[in-house]
């Protein structure tokens, strides 16, 4: 690994060059390893995450110090810090990913042609991925082990407030790596915290890289998203709305109201916007803002609202189209299902919607007319994640349309082929 | 519609823009529009096809008059040219769009998780595909068909050569869909010849594109494969393999190799190069080159083959890496299955290989150590397609990895969504 101030003297665009080469290269014995192979290396990088930290403690203490120097907020010192527990925690979680099938090589279609061709659609890795991260270190674990597992080689560019931990971490999966006869290529972390490094991934490193994954904040996806020359697994928002229908069983709206917002405010899941059916002004509104002010949310709605429930702030245009993240909530009136799907389609970033209604057309328009990754009935918006739909980890949550959508985990992270039996077919003229 | 000359002088970029916007307003009614409904339009451009003949025979003139006296090519005319045979194909191909299964709706997968959520995955259609293709005129109608049956809005834009007979195709087209009661904007056809318009449509139209399709030349799809700033389904070239193993039937293998040559020679399914396993020599490689001659193929060879057929001409290593598209196949002799994926993995374009093989191991390996689109064992390369793979029409072939791969037809034309149904659910903290 090459110490900051070294590479910094070196052409960045040659060391990402290089990495790209020997990705592609690490791609194809991974893309054939045996799932035995690819869990022995999971559980082998377990295992030394949990032997070595005291070495992963000390690199942490490192990125802490220089994070108090360069004075981080307290919530990014938190996303920065290891400890015992956490450390456990990543190795607990690379462990379930091995506990994962296998995706590779899983048959998703089978059928048989008129002429007898035997025709199979085959899972197969995507190639080589490339993660993007701000300043979570076990971010570098996490992906690491998520590409391996569907066969993929990654590169790896964690933020350089984490670097040394990321370092230390990423020490551990090449052991993994190692000790499973994997080429150590398979998991690369960029060595260099120059931001060009970034722009030379984002360019696609002459066809090596696959696809790219930003993870962190807005500032970081929207430049991966307008930069990227390659396919990126990205949401920019989630700006997930919660629609109570006239038919609605008010208990359960509350509730499902309350944890939908308040359960964590600062995933992409939280809603950020709650629709209420005009039907249902009278009797649903008050109960479901008072249960939401009693939890702590701060609400702005419009005029209408406002006749109902005082209390409440104005919310402008801008509301609508805004991802809090935080105890707030923007609030209005819709005419029923209708109004809900157009306020949705105008202002969504389609990442996820609820609907809480007991009437059955209700619920089929809500799931049929609006175009977001995931939809809900009678459920929390605070589901959308991958770990929720039984998916096993995930990369991230995609809000494109294009190969991967919604929770992005092992199956996500592999594209497919065909594989044709015959017995002597000729294709007649 | 415009006429070029009067298109000329406005702004190709507030043209294009406009079509966008209007591509992406039509999406939506689409999306959610009944099969009946998308049948329905699919059954009237059919009609009005065969009703409009004299019309489209009229505008097909034109083309053909200015492709005289610009010289076209014999080729290029006899692609230009429609008669009323070729107008009836169009038409009975848009009837075999209506037939097939709507793909839209259709569940994918469902599953439900220990807390009782309900989790289905759906398709749903992609949004808006731009098609750029050159002068085949039956295009317009095949792509403009194929993209409304996934319920996605298309933008077309066809080669200068093909004006007058794709506008008149286009006009029937839209009859279709005002006859269902189809947004007239869910099909449009580019008004302007300028190649700017192009660069318009691979920049995005503003977010109003979703994936480009080419169809075309080697140098259209380079080009479009290069600047396109969106997905773009593809494939550059078909570089396709034949393998003779040591353990194949010589009867099938001159009879699969006969055929995946020389059938068409012109498919991007026809095979290029064949390998013969040296362990073959003796027995296979002179009766299976013989048949190959006799067909009227020419043979181009390494020094080891000539020896044992010196009637071969002598093949350099830019031949390993040509695609004929013509009654020509390069030859070598490899090690046997492991030879033949090296040569593959080194030489392929990733489209479609073909193993003949009585060895069960054999054909194991060349399934999973080549990652190419289709693989095709004791069958003839040819068969890559997608009406025979069962899948109805196809908008063409993908060599990419990336949401669609091998033929793409029309479920390939969609993304999906997920649809989680409960009954109060909220998530525990």
């Amino acid at each position: 690994m090459l110490k900051a101030n070294e590479a910094a003297t070196m052409d960045v665009a040659q060391i990402m060059s290089d990495m790209g080469g020997r990705a592609r290269a690490a791609a194809r014995p991974l893309a054939i390893a045996s799932s035995d192979q690819k869990n022995k290396a999971l559980l082998a990088m377990a295992e030394a995450l949990e032997a070595r930290v005291p070495e992963i403690l000390a690199a942490n203490e490192e990125d802490l110090e220089r994070g108090r120097a360069n004075v981080l907020s307290a919530a990014l010192m938190d996303r920065l810090m290891l400890d015992e527990k956490r450390i456990a925690g990543i190795a607990s979680g690379i462990r379930s990913i091995a506990a994962l099938e296998d995706p590779v090589g899983s048959v998703i279609a089978e059928w048989e042609r008129p002429n007898g061709l035997q025709i199979e659609r085959v899972r197969t890795p995507l190639g080589v991925i490339g993660v993007i991260y701000e300043s979570r270190p076990n971010v570098t674990a996490d992906a690491g082990a998520l590409c391996l597992k569907a066969g993929n080689a990654v590169i790896l560019r964690g933020g350089s407030d984490s670097v040394d931990s990321s370092s230390a971490i990423h020490a551990c999966l090449v052991e993994g790596l190692e000790a499973a006869g994997l080429p150590a290529d398979a998991i690369q972390r960029v060595p260099v915290t120059d931001r060009a490094a970034v722009g030379e991934m984002l360019a696609g490193l002459q066809g090596n890289v696959d696809v790219i994954v930003p993870r962190g904040g807005r500032g970081l996806v929207e430049r991966v998203k307008r930069d990227a020359r390659v396919p990126v697994f990205a949401h920019l928002e989630g700006i997930c709305h919660l629609y109570i229908d006239g038919s609605a069983n008010l208990d359960m709206a509350r509730e499902i109201a309350v944890n939908a917002k308040m359960r964590r405010t600062g995933i992409c899941g939280a809603a950020e916007t709650l629709l209420v059916d005009r039907a249902a002004a009278e009797t649903h509104l008050v109960p479901i803002l008072t249960a939401l002010a009693e939890a702590g949310c701060a609400i702005r709605a419009d005029n209408e609202v406002r006749k109902l429930y005082p209390q409440a702030a104005t919310a402008t245009e801008e509301d609508w189209r805004t991802e809090y993240l935080d105890a707030i909530i923007s609030v209005r009136l819709v005419d029923g299902v209708g109004g809900a799907i157009e306020h949705i389609e105008t202002y969504s970033s389609h990442h996820t919607e609820a609907i809480v209604a007991e009437e059955a057309h209700a619920v089929e328009r809500f799931f049929n007319e609006i175009d977001s990754a995931i939809l809900l009935h009678n459920a929390s918006t605070q589901f959308a994640d991958g770990g929720e739909f039984g998916m096993g980890a995930e990369i991230g949550i995609a809000t494109g349309k294009m190969h991967a959508r919604g929770p992005v985990g092992v199956e996500q992270l592999t594209s497919f082929k065909y594989r044709v039996r015959g017995n002597g077919q000729t294709r007649p003229s």
